[in-house]
């Protein structure tokens, strides 16, 4: 793809769906907010993906099935351009409010049969005691692979439990059953959360706020605030439920330094404000 | 509950809903097939239950949490009422073509954040292998004693699998994890199944017939062949599931007799045809 800088500016956001982020801490975009290009592009990475043998690479608890590859970024120049899709950055940027780089990239490959679930959690926890990143003010982005379904483990929000803030209380200390002999960066990547919250928290805001699990075809987006309270069942169906999730972290919040850094991998350092990729006279829109 | 006996027949189940099980190997009905009262009798006894320190009592493998309580239609008479319901037994005895008994009863407590997996399998071959029973002539009914949700860890069925028959093939012996010291029938009820079905097998079914998850308010009532495969997903949500699963046996397909039977309460050996529960003229129908 012809790569030509733009500081061209969109907002592909309505209000409607602005303020709807605002106050659910998600929004599910249909397939054809993305290029179709773009699904094509990560599909056909897989397998490579899948393949490489790298410490990006986490296995599930079975220690055979891959359940996540971080990093993807920086390692593919197809998932790179994903990064700087015109409408993707566009609409992480106005949630956001200005210029975004990306801090962390992962495939999770969620198998057939044995993608295990994820507990109770926030994301923002991690990034701030492990990366240092000072406020909540990133953006996840799901991009579906694969149809998700109520039956190939979705996740499931507690839709504006964003707006609690950090709710994640006790730190469970060790490496988790399974990953013992891992390098310790692997805790804070697995099953079982490293930072929990309260069952009582979750009670409460499950039955006031009630739960959601957003599911859509192949290619649909699911952009999702970092507090925002999230668990996904394993996957007991026949149904691969792969998603590409970037996690978009605004400029002017980066890291202060953290004694123990994690790997590049895992918090990029390269925090330059990603610039949309435009069409060209001779190539169209990018895929 | 005053008990008058009947030789009354009801078929209460339409010709289009008969069908329809043959088809799919279940049939979900809603909460007014069943008498109001029915629902308020089993959540009524859900507390006594719950505390009753008994063999018949299985816990998750946290050895905390009661997963399942089994023969409760032996230990408690309004249990029992509730088999004896007429449109409940007369729908099974349609389904069944002819008078049946209850084999096994339990409950299924899926509790809030703990409750289990059910891996895939299917029911009938448990009680072939170590009851005796010669043919899949039972039904399993489903009385969902909490609303049942995409959230809280319900039944998937592969629509329509009960008609290939017995697909169980490997035995994976040895007792479960957390359960070593267990008397041995528990190998039989926990959430590792014993009896597998190949993946390969579940993931053509799936793709030819679909997936499915009957969902419903509390007092729906599931019914479900024995040789339809299905799984569970654990529940995640704060939510409770508690069904309570009577399993019905045609009296024409009782045991021929086991080397070591299971416990009464697994295996019940009172295979007496049950009489519906009429209404009396001064009580009205049976609550």
């Amino acid at each position: 793809m012809p790569e030509k800088m733009s500081t061209m500016h969109i907002r592909p956001l309505t209000s409607l769906l602005f303020e709807r982020y605002q106050r659910d801490g998600f929004l599910l975009l249909p397939p054809d907010f993305l290029s179709s290009g773009v699904l094509q592009d990560a599909i056909a990475l897989m397998p490579e993906i899948l393949r490489s043998d790298d410490p990006s690479r986490v296995l599930e608890r079975d220690n055979a099935t891959v359940r996540s590859v971080y990093g993807l970024h920086r390692t593919y120049p197809q998932v790179h351009a994903i990064t700087r899709h015109p409408l993707l950055l566009g609409a992480v940027e106005q949630l956001v409010g200005g210029g975004v780089y990306v801090h962390q990239s992962k495939i999770n490959f969620k198998a057939p049969f044995s993608g295990d679930q994820w507990e109770w959690h926030q994301d923002f926890v991690y990034w701030l005691q492990n990366d240092g990143i000072p406020k909540p003010d990133l953006v996840n982005a799901s991009i579906f692979l694969d149809e998700v379904t109520e039956f190939n483990g979705p996740l499931t929000f507690i839709p504006g439990s964003h707006r609690r803030g950090v709710l994640s209380g006790k730190l469970a200390d060790g490496m988790p059953a399974g990953y013992e002999d891992a390098p310790a960066w692997v805790s804070t990547l697995t099953a079982e959360e490293k930072f929990n919250v309260d069952t009582s928290v979750i009670d409460d805001l499950a039955r006031t706020n009630g739960l959601v699990s957003p599911k859509g075809p192949a290619g649909s987006v699911l952009l999702f605030h970092p507090n925002l309270l999230h668990a996904s069942a394993p996957n007991l169906s026949p149904f691969r439920r792969t998603v590409l999730i970037l996690v978009y972290n605004s400029v002017a919040n980066t890291s202060g330094g953290v004694a123990n850094p994690r790997p590049p991998f895992l918090a990029d350092p390269d925090v330059r404000a990603l610039r949309p990729l435009v069409p060209t006279a001779t190539e169209g829109m990018p895929r």
